[in-house]
């Protein structure tokens, strides 16, 4: 069967709620997959573009970047995969294969002219805007696509492929493990995650999080502290504590407090995209080889090897499974922080 | 001999140019020497702190922590030194002994109460004001000092105690080496001494320089490539190259046009310390796993691997050497960056 035109969710301007379209997918090719998507995760940087908070957009847009399925149709040349297998795609369907970053297996960082070809608002290599995973079909390259372990269920996997890879990639990075302390500002979507992530590798890990209010949820993720940074004691008791801060909140915080918080040799991962610049006091770094960093999702190798992990250390995504028609509310509650802590979709409702 | 009182060149006030006065050092103590100073390098960190631009600052001020010098006598419980040897003393002369940082060698980054005693403009231990450099004479614990190799001069080695460390150990500790495109912004003290110590590690090094004035040099010092950042081009043309930025500027430099030249996980490292915060892009540091950190001298241990690393390949310091008489221009002719490259006071002229 040749899908040429599936069901979807998409917004059809920068202000519009979205709304249920159809949309081309393409002919199956040589070394693609189709995939029969059972559920998708709701990422803050979805809502960022389907807004365009972050520039030029291309609408109308369906976005998705943490999508789980199953296999339902191969092309002649697929090796990899077979009917019914259990598959994720992140976010990223396509890269230019040949520098660098693709040759190392660092996709995400793809330096070839058009970069990696984003899972939705972008373009791929044929010129056709790329459309993501609030839908119910999808048809993309084999060796772009992740294999989901029995251990993890596809609703929970799905915010796995994003969120789960946008903290294990740093963690492993930045080398977090035993005898490491690690912190984690904000215990949302992805912090929650990294928590649960960074215990499983052995490091002491600390949520920084405006209240207390999660404070018991995030001590049964694994957090070993728990601390109140509205409370200023806070900055005090932990100055030159810890090896490694990644930062997940993408509102502009007061970085040079954070900054205060690592101790020698420390390293500060911004991982959500900060709304404006942000300002670095000409003494928060050099008097203690102090970095701030960013990083970006993880390579196809690395993803896998994340699922691969979080399915040996029983490592879920806390999510909220949602129709189709709860998507434009669930957008408000992301926005506001009401989510415990990934709104997932459930495709069948498409 | 105990010295009691020595000469030196001391800023009264802020305001004030240096001028003669005579000092007190302590008596030798039983792990002390007494260091004969030859040679006194002018720091550009000498002219904020003695103009008072890094905050409070104790005065009288006789800054200097770029010393070389013999020894001319030796505490009882001296194991290190002997009367006569070359002997040099950096940025700090003592420091808590007792915390990881100081342990694992690393005295710079002292955590201890006071942090590491500087060698002018703090107090030390005792609570006594400590004085620097421009001076005839200093006593310093045995185990602050280093030694100087017989193949470098004493006036081209004083430099090393801080400019020559200043590079040199973020260079060892962003690894720098064969296969490795270092770059540094700025050819003056502190810049020159990164080029001859990064081309002598085996890395292919830039220099990023306001114009083409110092090209020459620059090639001379083991420069690969030379590049004036007035022109807009340059920023184009090295996008996405090095694996390693040395910032030797301390003026305000636009970080994100740099940023954007390192490639995938390159580090650009602040070694000069800006006079005002410094802003960074949403997306100068995420989408290629960029670091922005900062570095200052370096430990014990490293800055003696530093001199026998100078030594054994031929690397001094360019120097123009003063009298003490000279100080005060000297100082209008750095701050006018009118210098090739580092100003050395003989301290005979004190």
């Amino acid at each position: 069967m040749t899908h040429t035109t599936v069901a979807a969710y998409a917004a059809q301007s920068p202000k519009a709620p979205l709304e249920r379209v159809t949309i081309p997918r393409r002919a199956l090719g040589e070394h693609d997959i189709l995939i029969d998507i059972k559920y998708a995760g709701i990422c803050h940087s979805d809502i960022h573009q389907a807004r365009s908070e972050w520039g030029e957009a291309i609408f109308p847009m369906v976005p998705g970047h943490e999508i789980a399925g199953l296999v339902a149709e191969v092309g002649p040349g697929v090796t990899r995969y077979a009917v019914g297998d259990r598959v994720g795609v992140g976010c990223f369907v396509d890269s230019c294969r040949g520098c660098d970053n693709c040759t190392a297996g660092l996709q995400q960082y793809c330096t070839g002219e058009q970069g990696a070809t984003l899972t939705y608002n972008d373009t791929d290599a044929a010129g056709r805007p790329t459309y993501g995973g609030y839908s119910t079909h999808l048809v993309v390259d084999e060796k772009y696509a992740l294999s989901i372990p029995e251990a993890i269920p596809l609703d929970a996997a799905a915010p796995l492929l994003c969120a789960g890879i946008t903290l294990y990639s740093p963690l492993v990075h930045w080398q977090a493990g035993p005898g490491k302390k690690v912190a984690v500002i904000g215990l949302g979507g992805l912090g929650h995650l990294g928590v649960k992530i960074a215990h499983a590798m052995g490091a002491e890990v600390t949520v920084l999080s405006q209240s207390l209010r999660k404070r018991e949820a995030g001590l049964k993720f694994g957090a070993d502290h728990y601390y109140a940074t509205s409370h200023p004691a806070t900055f005090e008791q932990l100055t030159g504590t810890f090896d490694l801060i990644l930062n997940t909140v993408s509102a502009n915080l007061d970085l040079n407090a954070y900054l205060g918080l690592l101790r020698t040799g420390g390293t500060l991962v911004q991982l959500g995209v900060p709304e404006n610049p942000v300002s670095v006091e000409p003494f928060a770094l050099i008097p203690a080889r102090k970095s701030l960093a960013g990083s970006m999702i993880g390579g196809l190798p690395e993803t896998q090897e994340m699922l691969d992990f979080c399915a040996e250390h029983g490592i879920l995504t806390e999510i909220e499974v949602i129709g189709a028609d709860q998507i434009n509310e669930a957008y408000e509650r992301v926005v506001a922080s009401d989510v415990r802590y990934r709104f997932v979709i459930d495709t069948a409702t498409i």
